[in-house]
Parts: C-alpha cells; sequence; structure tokens
C-alpha cells in the first residue's frame, strides 16, 4: 500500500479538430493532431478521507478532476503542479483528470487498466466541456493524429513520427467551451480538409501548414495571433494557433528567430505516466 | 534533409504469450504481456548508397532489419548499440528493425507514419520468425497487454499502468525460432489462461503470477531458471522467465534480495523514439 503516487501528464497543444458529439462520453470526442509537449502538468494524489484538490498552490475546481474521483469512488488529496500557462490551450485540465486517474489507481489499488483509466479521464473531460481530445492525446505522448474520436475502446491513433522542438507564447485565454458547444460547421469541414492533408504527409511541416490552415478556415485565428503568425513567417519560420487559447506555437526556432521570447520544449516521448 | 537519425528502442521481457499464425505477417502475432525496460537498443541510421548493418562494433546479420530497409527501398548504414545480452529474451532484433523504420523514415524522408512504420517492422519481425509481439510492445513502451495480435492495424493493447523496478539475471541463449514454429498447443493455452489473470488484475505482481504459471506449464522453464525462481521465492519475492532466453526476470529486489546481481533497470515510460 502506497499512501501517494504522482504522474506527469505532457501539456498538448491541438492544431486542428473536428467536433464530434455523442450522448456517451467515451464515444464522444474529435479528430485531429497535436504535439505533446515535455512540458506539462505533475499530479500528485495523497490518501486522504475529504477531497482538496489544487492547481499551482491554489485551490482549483476542476470538474473533470472531481468525476474522475468519483468514477473511483475516493476522496484523495490532488495536487496539479505545471510551469503551463491556464487556459492558454496546453490541455491543463485533461492533464489533471488524467494524472488523477493514473495516480488514484495506484494510491487506492483500483485495479483498473490503463485503457479504462484514459477511458474515464477522456469522459469527464468530454462532459466538462473543457476538452475533446486533449486526454487521448497526452496519453499516447508524441504528435498524435487522431484518426477516429473517442476514448481508447473507440478511437484509432496514428502518429507524426517525430520529435522536434517546440516554442510557444501565450497571450492569455479562449473558452473552450462556448467554441465548442456553439455551430461547428465551419470547424468540421476545416478540420477535415487539415486532417487528409497531415494523413498524406505525416511529418512536423505538413501539420503546421494544416495547423495554419485551419485556423484560417476556421475562423478561430485572432487578430493579435495572426500577427505573429506573420512575423514567423517572415524570417521564414512556421507557426500556428494552439486550439483553444491565445497562443501561438512553432516548430524549431520560428518564434525567436522573429525576436519573441518563448518558452522551449520538445514533443514529449512517452505520454501520461507514472513518475 | 538531415545524413543521420538515432532511434531509441526499449528492451521487452515476454511473461507469456500465445502463437497467432497467418499467411499475411501483418495479421500474424501473438496475445500476451510483458514489461519494456529502460535499458534498450539505440539504432542510429547513415545516409548511405552501400547497405552494412552492425551490432555493438560487430557486423550483424539482422534477418528483420533487412526486410525493413528493403520495404523502405533504401541501402543505408545501421548502427545499434545495446547493454541488453543477445538472444536472452530482450527482443533485440525487434529493436533493431523498429529503430530502424524510425531512423531509416527521418532520414530519407519516406513520410510514413508512425503505425505504418510499427507495421513494417512487425512484418519484418514475424517473416524472420525471431518474434511475433516484440515490435508493437516496444512501440508502445510501459507493461504492454496485446489483447489481440498482429499490427497496429489489426492488434488490440492495453496496459499494466505501472512503472516498477526491474531486475534481471542472463544465463544464455534459446532459438525463439525453434519454439514458436513448432507445436504450440501448450503454449496457447496457457497463454490464454494468464491472459485472462491479467485482464481481471493488470498489476505487477499479478503479471509475474501469471508469467511464473504460464513458464511452468507452457513446458518452456528450464531447470535452470526453475532453481534461480525458487531463489527469489525463498525471501519472498517474485520472479519469472523471459520468452525466450535462459533470463530470469524480477519486478522490486527480488533477484538482489537473494543474492544474486542482476542488472537493474526500471519498465520503460516511453516506447521507441527518435533521439
Amino acid at each position: 500500500m502506497t499512501e501517494e503516487a504522482t504522474a506527469f501528464v505532457p501539456g498538448h497543444v491541438t492544431g486542428f479538430f473536428t467536433v464530434h458529439r455523442d450522448d456517451d462520453p467515451t464515444k464522444a470526442g474529435s479528430q485531429g493532431a497535436g504535439v505533446t509537449l515535455s512540458d506539462g502538468v505533475s499530479v500528485t494524489v495523497e490518501r486522504s478521507d475529504e477531497r482538496y484538490v489544487e492547481l499551482d498552490g491554489q485551490p482549483a475546481d476542476v470538474a473533470a478532476v472531481e468525476t474522475v474521483l468519483d468514477t473511483l469512488q475516493v476522496e484523495a488529496t490532488v495536487i496539479g503542479e505545471t510551469s503551463l500557462p491556464i487556459g492558454a490551450g496546453f490541455g491543463i485540465s485533461g492533464a489533471m483528470a488524467l494524472g488523477t486517474a493514473l495516480a488514484t489507481n495506484c494510491v487506492y489499488e483500483r485495479d483498473l487498466s490503463r485503457n479504462e483509466l484514459v477511458t474515464i479521464a477522456h469522459g469527464a473531460e468530454v462532459q466538462a466541456g473543457t476538452g475533446l481530445g486533449d486526454v487521448v492525446a497526452q496519453a499516447a505522448g508524441g504528435m498524435p493524429i487522431r484518426l477516429e474520436p473517442g476514448g481508447p475502446h473507440e478511437n484509432l491513433i496514428d502518429a507524426i513520427p517525430y520529435r522536434p522542438r517546440v516554442e510557444y507564447v501565450s497571450f492569455g485565454e479562449l473558452d473552450t467551451a462556448e467554441v465548442i458547444g456553439g455551430d461547428t460547421a465551419l470547424i468540421d469541414q476545416a478540420g477535415r480538409e487539415s486532417l487528409s492533408q497531415v494523413v498524406s504527409e505525416p511529418n512536423p511541416e505538413q501539420f503546421v501548414y494544416a495547423s495554419r490552415r485551419f485556423a484560417r478556415e476556421s475562423e478561430l485565428l485572432t487578430t493579435r495571433l495572426r500577427d505573429v503568425i506573420l512575423d514567423v513567417n517572415e524570417v521564414d519560420g512556421q507557426a500556428s494557433m494552439a486550439m483553444l487559447g491565445e497562443t501561438v506555437f512553432a516548430l524549431g526556432t520560428g518564434l525567436s528567430d522573429a525576436g519573441y521570447e518563448p518558452h522551449v520544449c520538445r514533443v514529449d516521448a512517452a505520454g501520461a505516466r507514472l513518475e
């Protein structure tokens, strides 16, 4: 028996996506592609009789984490720590949910398999309306391509087999629930076209091209981010927008070449894991 | 364009398995479970007009690597380095094949997806008769449970969501092709029972119990290895046999507690990846 366990879950930047609603949250989700990051969230679960959730030293109300704890029928203390900006398109809530599932299973000996834990976290995130594909991508690591939506028992995941350097600059938050809850016809059309582009040439360059095209055609690109992306283009770099946050990411050195002072990390190799 | 690329592929110890033959090597394979190791094989592919394959400083004849290079239609130099013993049940040939696929795709810009590269390496390994499940497990990392056989487009993989310490001691080689090429009725029966045991309680302890039962009931356990496993039992440890090699592995400190001087590593978090 162990009193606590810690899981690391990579951050995830979605480049493009489609929206698939379903009454069953383990079947709902999205297609699309993104990059998981060596910057992520460390989630520690401590055995406890009272429920308490904290993120970066502050009490936090993360609906998906509550659902995971409910599903696993535990109280427990959950402590999240991250160097990533919150609400800016890095999948923090998905990381909190998935890290909670992995670490709780270990501390409370729930004997669930990895796919079952990912399914619980994915369903919790979908129900909370805070994400559609982050959890399954964060479980996989690398540069996942979500060919079919849903949790591990429903979906189909491939990947772009590279691990480039990633740069990012954040300017603030966007409300995911508002965007994915409304009319998504433009998003779905643009998402399908970008997916087809990346499937035919699964490499980092095509991923950024397809992401930029999606940001433009889905009309999700904000004026501020467009200007930053154009600055990166000026120095022959490739950048796009993190879905969904006021964040620009680049593969390689595009943002620093353009004079920004980005955070720098790398594509995560492993996906979510116990420390 | 890059002149060389290096992939790291974890070693893989199979605890138990079943044999599934199929004329299509991407459908053939095995069910079972195992542990991937933080000890593994580093595979560097260098652009070259002449084919040359080396392992630990010696020219090496690895049939699965030849098939991967043929399939990707390149010559190239392939340099493998490993701290693992060769031919002793650690999936070295699978690692060489998978590392060659990942690194060649990068150097020669073949624009194949991760699943396609794993499929090519898996099929090459099956055709060579040197393994049935190592490649897909090594691609996944962690403690993979192979619920259905075959390459990524056919199989179904779950995992035991833990990363314990691993100890191992090797005494020599066993011939994989000889065992999996013959009558496998005993193996298949024991493998199915062990799989069912691990699926119902996917934790490290059950994995070792199920592996030991498989080793005994499949009649693959050698006298020498049985004695070592009994020594580990004497000190309340849990160990089993690596399929297929004269190798004993333990999770935790069983082998060192019993007075052996094992190699020590950990369950790999990431699976095969470019460095």
